[in-house]
């Protein structure tokens, strides 16, 4: 099954795809959409698009989405709500079911505790997808995301067999 | 011109659609999108298809969302935010330009102070675009929001003449 994870953001929307062959998992790529300016509707719309784009290329079965809750003042949470939004939008659009992860279920499932460091989930994610590179930290969270819901498709046995 | 007014929610996503011919207004239509169910994603393609097929009826040349900040829970914020990124998105999607005004100022515009009841807004474009029936208060508010942006648009002649 070919999953794709997203780390939703207004600056940067992070994306990472992975398939899972029985109990073992693979890197099939991962990136970022910009969008920066002032006008809040062309820079959704960016998003929305770079998104489509990823999904029409790639065809991801499934899709799964961080549940961000930001802790922070009122506009930033509402501007994080607008580009949850066109992801969650992006996914419905092509059909695909659409899993939610609060952040610390993420952490929790790729490095085994819920509260921990970036570095560690992005330690992780290099020793679950050999070979895999980067395109930035909101890429990472994306894959680990997908590599979450996997785990969550397929019960225990994916996690143990990859960290084998 | 014709401009399409949105006021942005998850369950219930009103539009109302006016025109201007110089100093006067006319009411088009008004309706709301409405959307239910456990999952998000479905419920945000509903009001983005919604929305779509709205504009392309209708054509408007510009839009006008309310900017929204609820001071509730972040959850709520997060599900405005969703629900109003929709908003934008269709709005961008479609080429129209977007005005974006927080909800005090339309009262403002529509009522003359910044704090007017709900009751007084709906009273007010009653009177401003007579014969108009609303379709319930979420598509009431999204007149006052199309209201409230031809009149920046054209400066405060519209009201005057639309109050005279």
């Amino acid at each position: 099954m070919k999953i794709i994870g997203i780390d939703p953001g207004l600056r940067n929307m992070g994306w990472g795809i992975v398939v899972t062959d029985g109990p073992r998992l693979r890197h099939v790529a991962n990136g970022i959409i910009h969008s920066a300016g002032d006008e809040l509707g062309p820079r959704l719309a960016t998003l929305y698009r770079g998104l489509c784009a990823v999904i029409a290329e790639h065809r991801p079965e499934a899709a799964a989405v961080e549940q961000t809750f930001v802790n922070k003042d009122a506009v930033g949470t509402l501007k994080l709500g607008q580009a949850r939004g066109i992801a969650l939008l992006s996914a419905a659009e092509a059909g695909l079911p659409i899993g939610e992860y609060a952040p610390n279920a993420v952490k929790k499932t790729v490095v085994g505790v819920g509260h921990a460091a970036k570095e560690q989930v992005q330690h992780m994610v290099r020793f679950l997808l050999p070979g895999a590179e980067f395109r930035g930290a909101d890429a990472a969270d994306a894959l680990a995301i997908a590599i979450c819901h996997a785990h969550h498709l397929q019960g225990r046995s994916l996690k143990i067999k990859a960290q084998a």
